[in-house]
């Protein structure tokens, strides 16, 4: 499972705290601990009250690449702040995100391209979220055609199928775990597959249990990556064991504690 | 979620100690747990140490039907055991179980009809069990077929695709739960499925978790049953929060105990 800590992010009050007064150690501290409990890349927002949200991406950059050599997702709404930071990246990197229409792709494939950089292409388009699979996959080829169009590898891609809140769009949660599925069979090489995994759990009582439960189900309908909280102790251990039952971690006794070595 | 609760089964050490002394209020306090903790029927099981299985059976039946009304999980590898069981349940029941074989299904399916009881086929024959899952559904074609020959309904059948312990047999997680995905489709109606929980556990150190991974990616592939211990707290949790994500239960803030009642 490709693991991405999505724990420096503006949104978080500390992340914006530290960003405001360039406290470097405190952005270092959340590389660290997302990369020792296995994040396998680090998910970098600057959030939504940056004043000068390229400067930021590149200080963040800066920051996390003094101390680890975790692979970043540069993540914005924004293609010239993904691009900033793609610049001065010295580690593998993923683009978070494209989605299917025409500007963005046109802006964003020829990007990852440049920079030899995964992408994250969401099931979404200016219309906004889908409502049931067949949206989703829809979405999701015109995504791929596109790529295969442009020479951007599609197993380099990451398709999203956009997970939602389960407290207010409850039967969204089958088709996403069917759409999972499909996805890995709309093109040979396969696309990878990720989730913005926090998402189904908004507004609940019980996120930490809710996203577990999310998460290994989704595992077990192929899933790829997912953008997580790796300091949940209680998740890693159910992704871990999820990896485990579909055969592709070696048992041992100690199995938990190997996999995060 | 046809949860089926495993606690009464005298190869655990406090039942065959019941059954040894007569105690009936330690049974009846066991049926009761189980019951409270959410349990749809409790499963039944005189354990290979019974003296006389055919008398235990019925004092262990009559014994949990003196304090509630679950239905009984009757469950032997002696159709006689079984039949003492379903000659004076008072509730409905289910014959734990039948495998591929023509002798076995020729005593339980008339059994099943005789005493109106659903019942459990394992997908495993004389010559022990599967080894992929093109051979369990071989074998579960093979009961279905049986049963729609002798005027059993399909939708009463519960296939079990034999749960192996991951330790020992890790490629087998998968198949198992493709298994279930398939064997959903091999009639209309679609047969039931269901699994015996703890033992793809058997012999590790991380039972609970391992067992509430497997039960939650089982659910989402479409998992009607599972033979468990509705005791064990976070397994039900992750159950009860699996039911939700599929959206078999309706969201509610306190959706955990909503269930439980």
């Amino acid at each position: 499972m490709f693991i991405i800590g999505e724990l420096i992010n503006g949104m978080y009050k500390n992340v914006q705290e530290a960003i405001k007064n360039k406290d470097k150690k405190a952005i270092q501290e959340i590389a660290i601990a997302q990369t020792k409990a296995g994040s396998s890349a680090l998910d970098v927002n600057c959030g939504p009250a940056s004043a000068n949200p390229k400067d930021t991406m590149k200080w963040l950059v800066e920051a996390i690449q003094e101390v680890v050599d975790t692979p970043l997702c540069l993540d914005s709404t924004r293609p010239d702040v993904i691009e900033a930071g793609l610049s001065i990246a010295k580690n593998k990197t993923v683009i978070n995100s494209a989605y299917a229409d025409q500007e963005k792709l046109d802006t964003l494939v020829p990007m990852a391209l440049k920079y030899n950089s995964a992408l994250i292409g969401l099931a979404m388009s200016k219309k906004g979220v889908p409502q049931d699979k067949l949206q989703r996959l829809e979405l999701a080829v015109q995504i791929i055609t596109y790529c295969q169009d442009n020479g951007f590898p599609v197993n380099n891609l990451y398709l999203d199928p956009i997970v939602l809140p389960v407290n207010v769009a409850q039967s969204q949660g089958q088709e996403v775990l069917e759409t999972i599925r499909e996805f890995k069979i709309l093109s040979d090489p396969a696309p990878k597959t990720v989730v913005g995994l926090s998402n189904v759990s908004q507004g609940t009582n019980q996120r930490s249990l809710i996203n577990r439960t999310f998460l290994v189900m989704a595992q077990g309908c192929g899933l790829d990556s997912a953008i997580l909280d790796p300091l949940d102790n209680d998740l890693m251990d159910a992704l871990i064991a999820a990896e485990l039952i579909l055969n592709k971690q070696i048992y041992c006794d100690s199995f938990l504690n190997a996999y995060r070595k």
